[in-house]
């Protein structure tokens, strides 16, 4: 289990078939996940897709995650926690310049940059960083679209395990926006299971 | 005023300050729009950036639509309608294989090529092209996110206008997805009016 400290992200790499399990260390604590193919594919994780195909707005086991070619990417196959997000984009500083005039436009850690990051030595250009799949994240609507971003329901401890449809490249971060977080950054853990451990 | 004919789309350039006027016609009818900066940027239409800084999942007069980089790209200056999409990708052919078995995976027109045909002779690559804003698409949601796509409420003659707040490539469709329009595929009607009309 690698631990991501807060504001901070990792960039991974998948096979099709290996587990990425993500772990809420202490409790309401956002991670944001984006993921381009591994495979020479020119596939980004893409939410309009998937809503599209999933028929909702809301995912949690069993549900698969599509890439703008409409490749199934990712399954998830556990959800201890049961609310995620995945409408928003990644925080970056023009959100924080925008949404957060408290911090005076000084420079601050992001979602954005921290995917840029982990991202960038795999080959992954900044534009190619869309809408992330934002794991333990807690938007929800009114029915006139009202958007509420609420702290994480997530208790310690909490999982989520996908599954690799396909090679892929991940970013994977400890959220850096205090508001989502429930006012506090703090770490997230993340391990790749191999689908067939090397018996070597 | 230019027609778009039933499942077909075009392409068009604004300046900062014009205004595009898109129109149903008949009534009933889905348009999904998609732009990139027309100014050098790396710049693409951004709904989570725009769902993020709107503090909403609709969208209708003075509102501001985002790029991926934060700049307005877009503002909402007239909408006699009120129910638009801002969640779903354009039906591409994947769509029509994966949703609609009963086309047999029968070659169908969709949004998404008909966006690659009006923007790629503008420059804009297939894979820039992510979520679009579908005018008039009536999507919603229950409160356990599972999805509702209805028939359009528009009627014949309302009209969604934008005015571009940067320089812009802009893709048009009267959209393809026979399920989305009420079944049966209609025309759209689209207008550029420039800021400075020409003096010469």
């Amino acid at each position: 289990m690698q631990r991501i400290p807060p504001q901070t992200g990792v960039g991974l790499r998948l096979r099709t078939g290996d587990r990425l399990v993500v772990v809420d260390p202490t409790g309401g604590q956002v991670s944001d996940l984006f993921c381009v193919a591994g495979d020479g594919g020119d596939d980004w994780l893409s939410n309009g897709r998937t809503i599209d195909y999933g028929n909702t707005m809301y995912f949690s086991t069993g549900d698969t995650l599509y890439s703008n070619l409409s490749r199934p990417m990712l399954t998830i196959e556990q959800d201890t926690c049961g609310k995620h997000d995945f409408l928003l984009t990644p925080c970056s500083q023009a959100t924080f310049d925008l949404l957060y005039p408290e911090f005076g436009g000084a420079p601050h850690p992001s979602c954005f940059d921290n995917l840029c990051a982990a991202l960038g030595p795999l080959g992954v250009e900044p534009g190619t960083i869309s809408t992330t799949f934002n794991i333990f994240m807690n938007v929800w609507f009114e029915a006139d679209g009202t958007m509420h971003i609420d702290p994480p329901i997530s208790g310690a401890g909490d999982r989520f395990v996908v599954r690799a449809e396909m090679d892929l490249l991940v970013g994977v971060t400890a959220c850096s926006a205090e508001k989502s977080n429930g006012g506090e950054c703090k770490p997230i853990d993340v391990e790749v299971i191999p689908e067939s451990p090397a018996t070597e």
